[in-house]
């Protein structure tokens, strides 16, 4: 009964085999080998045109060098106030933008409200230097909080972002568990609606590490290319993350692990719906669902063994926490069974 | 007959089958899981004393953050004037250190002369503001060149850095193939000569990627978990460097790949020695050989199917290159074998 | 009838004439003449203890220089939502401390509320690297519309930032203006209260180009002699600097200047209570008064040969403004004459 | 005989008149005022094209902007080895660009050796994310070490700079003393060889503090605006600079300080040659002059009243010094007079 996070999953077996399958010989190093240049290619099929592929690190990297691409001098960039890159990421945006700003934009349920984000914009005349001027949106899919943004409503926001002149990139370290939430193509979820850059996570859904920005504007990757080997993210033997993404993509594997864990986080859903112990504080999209719980059963729960954490919630949301009550996420991956969660089921019927 | 880098070497199959090993279950991210404090005190028992360790993506990261770590305003690292700080890192370090300088210290045969550096760290009065300050000292072991400092050379420098109050840090991209070469513990060619803190790299000698700063000074670990975190180089699922490296110490592996790349590189040394059409620059004692070549003769065994490249040597070396001859630079690895280096030795002959 | 901005007063007589007297001669550069001495000397006198001066070029420089002292990685610094740091400054504080971020927060009249702050420090768990950890607490005084925290007001935030071991900084651009209206002592009105240093500013109130930080802890200053050296805000002709201030203080000029302005602040604020045209949004304490004006009546009595300016409120003031209603700022300082306030005063009459 | 340094000669009467007749009445903030755009009009006339004008506070400030305007990911600029950025600024260009590197170039007697720019940019291939790219050449007019580029000499500089696609700044910290020696107009000096954009320097040729960053490519003079108001840089009571360079160029004055300071090292020059006590190091040609002294005759003289100091030569200047000898720097200025150099003269006869 792990539900603490997707990145205690370990990897699933068809990435590590793939390692294996992929570590003879030699082969060029720094992302120029056969095996890189055909997950690019593969890439580019997936998003239905061409796209540059940078591998990187961390989702924090593939954020904050997305950011960084898009920096200027007193530049100010807009995120949804639970946004990773504002919550989790200990000042790396900031850091590694030299210093531009990220600004907060409250909205429902973890997705920015276009009309809050137009009134945050328009703060920022772009040719006035003593404020700033806005130089990127970012929005998170699956949000943080494990709801998804409709096409529509990721189209609302680009709206915005075009309108201001700038980028829209898109946080999307649970991608896969937000394109199979809403049985939309990569292309329809992204540059269909106005996205420029998207940080691609392959750890979360089941790889060891797999991390990349894609890039549509490819006229920019070779800035991106500097601006990721300055920041020390260029890996040498490139071709381990290519082998996890070959794997990651072969024969949908990626599609079918967000697949389970979504549907892992539903059949928790079902589960808590019919619990009187627990309450849904809304209902979940993807493969995190929170609850409000009382913190005395809480504690009780995961005494017996389910692990799961608390989740602060510095913005509220919309609904009243009793005094003794928390709220708490769950988080399921590839790995978690039915078994997993019929027990925790069980626990609290 | 592939001498091109020891990055196009893939992992040994220890590594991936370790990662394979450790890719079930759950466990905790973020470098807290039972494996990640294993290996942790493997390094510990390694080193003879209790030391901090942190996992990054590249060797340019252990070395920027390393420098990150000693920086301060206005503040002057010294290395090598070959080293990979100052000719391979596009910038990382003064990046990463928010633009604190790399000197250049010359010194006969990749090391740094250690009264070279008394005299390039002596331009820097601590206590005046406009030259700036020193900050640290980096030496690389084994150097990008091939040749290794010997226990008393490392204490020289030592002497110097500290005489001038700052942390010594050793560049060890190839770590093991030094430590081998001198036949030496790693307490011994690392604190016990003065080193404060190492960038110790699996990658080139076996691993997929990994690379840890190990830092002696405890008192600073917990600064440089936020400067880590802060450049995006905290891995999640941090056990898969674990993986690695628990097996790369497991029963010495990392000592017999890297015995194995030196004596490749020592037979081909013979070979070459033997040969009228190359002549080799200069002794080699790690895993890597430069040798100077006509140029023509070069094409031609590159023609053959041998893999090598030229090097640059901006600096010289103090020694004459023909007209037509250029240096170039073999590097062999665990996956090098007698049979590739026979061959090209045929191809010399 | 300039209300526009205490920037555009040009510079007191006084001023000036020191200027014309100390330009004479020699005098060693880079602060360390007598001049700057005295200086530094008559700072330490004023505030009853031993201080370290740092002459910078900006109000923005000497405020993104203390916040550099005080930055460390992944650091976060608290300020009210209407800051200076927040909203004028172009990102200098980021940009200046690396990427260190800044964090709003709220409070009534301009003044950070206690409370708020302690919740928001609250949510920075020193220890835990993925949000980030505090770095500083910057209050504003006189804040930046025009109120002045009460001794008592101040000690309350310093509370909290001790609590979190952070230092408190102080925002002094119109220090002068809250010092006479709390009719405090410099000392009083700063580490008395747990003030760690100051961002002194003089060019509001009656200079051409006199901005310093004043430290109180003087084994930081070093350190910021560095950080002000590397910022490009070492004035080599530092006396010109030492110049206006050696005036500024003389005879109490610039008490009496300030006194000036407050007054003719308060002058107007009569008129405008006595007037049914103009409603006082809050009660001025300082040089800065803000009224609520019917937008066709302000447009009038612009054209009329008022200066003054809208202000952007994105964080409201807890009152309704009407719908064709605007809040507008007017500045005293000590060029305003009692003259140029009745005018005004009868245009509203 | 006050021969430290052109920087502690306070200003030209005029210079503080100029500040005295404009302190007045009111004026916009921040550059807009009719006396900056006047100044900004008068720069445009000197150099005989538009030009955007950007004061700043300190010479450092001048160049290290001035690199910002340049940088990008992975940049290096290029600066002779005795460069003012490189000796005397404390990594600001380094901090304030980012991250960016300077690389020293040699050549003799102060100025950029084209060969050696040609060789040392040839190593940066900007297509190669290992090694860095070049983003910048810079030359110091007058040189750090007295001596003048001639114009032939800026063109073959900027002749490299441009084959390498980058621009060419000339940090005129000295610019007027240069424009003299040679008898050549701004425009020869500058835009007709091939400069891009200068620091130009008004502080130590009579001003208090008057530093400007000249601009010719208009294009970026907006992305120029937010570096210089990021960096902390723009004053609020703007005419205070524009006040200095109003009375600079009127009747030009900048031209008269610049020819005494000239005439004056010329006269040293003659008074030293002259003497058996003292060396001429290189024949002076702006208004600093270096000469090699017996260290204890250089006492004695010190003892006697003259003020000078030895001078670092990191790089050595193709001459043998004695043993007991020691490189001194002599620097003239408006204010010194026949008399002082004289006695001078006298002292060493």
């Amino acid at each position: 009964m792990i539900f603490a996070s997707d990145n205690w999953a370990g990897a699933h077996p068809k990435i590590t085999e793939s390692l294996a399958a992929n570590a003879g010989g030699y082969a060029s190093a720094y992302g120029s080998s056969e095996l890189d240049n055909a997950v690019q290619d593969r890439f580019s099929a997936l998003f239905e045109r061409e796209v540059a592929i940078f591998f990187v690190a961390t989702g924090t990297a593939a954020n904050s060098l997305s950011m960084a691409l898009a920096s200027r001098p007193g530049g100010v960039a807009f995120a949804h106030h639970e946004a990773h890159m504002l919550e989790d990421e200990c000042g790396a945006p900031e850091y590694l933008t030299g210093g531009n700003r990220l600004f907060r934009v409250p909205g429902a349920l973890g997705r920015i409200d276009p009309a809050e984000l137009e009134r945050a914009m328009a703060r920022f005349d772009p040719e006035f230097v003593h404020g700033g001027r806005p130089t990127a949106v970012s929005i998170t899919q699956a949000t943080e909080i494990g709801t998804v943004y409709g096409l529509d409503q990721i189209s609302a926001v680009a709206a915005v972002a075009r309108r201001h002149d700038v980028p829209l990139h898109m946080d999307g370290a649970r991608f896969a568990n937000a394109l199979v939430a809403l049985g939309a193509t990569p292309a329809e979820m992204t540059w269909k609606q106005g996205v420029d850059l998207i940080s691609f996570g392959g750890t979360k859904n089941g790889c060891w590490c797999a991390e990349a920005i894609v890039l549509f504007d490819l006229a920019k990757a070779k800035e991106l290319a500097f601006i990721r080997k300055r920041a020390a993210q260029l890996f040498s033997k490139s071709r381990f993350i290519a082998a996890q993404f070959d794997a990651y993509f072969r024969d949908d594997l990626w599609l079918e692990t967000a697949r389970h864990a979504n549907a892992m986080t539903a059949r928790l859903a079902d589960r808590i719906s019919a619990s009187r112990k627990l309450r849904l504080a809304w209902a979940p999209q993807a493969n995190e669902l929170f609850a409000l719980i009382d913190n005395s059963v809480a504690k009780e729960l995961q005494e017996k063994g389910a692990v799961f954490y608390p989740w602060a919630t510095p913005h509220g949301f919309g609904r009243e926490i009793g005094a003794n009550e928390g709220l708490y996420r769950f988080v399921t991956s590839f790995r978690t069974t039915a078994g997993e969660v019929d027990r925790f089921g069980e626990l609290i019927a």
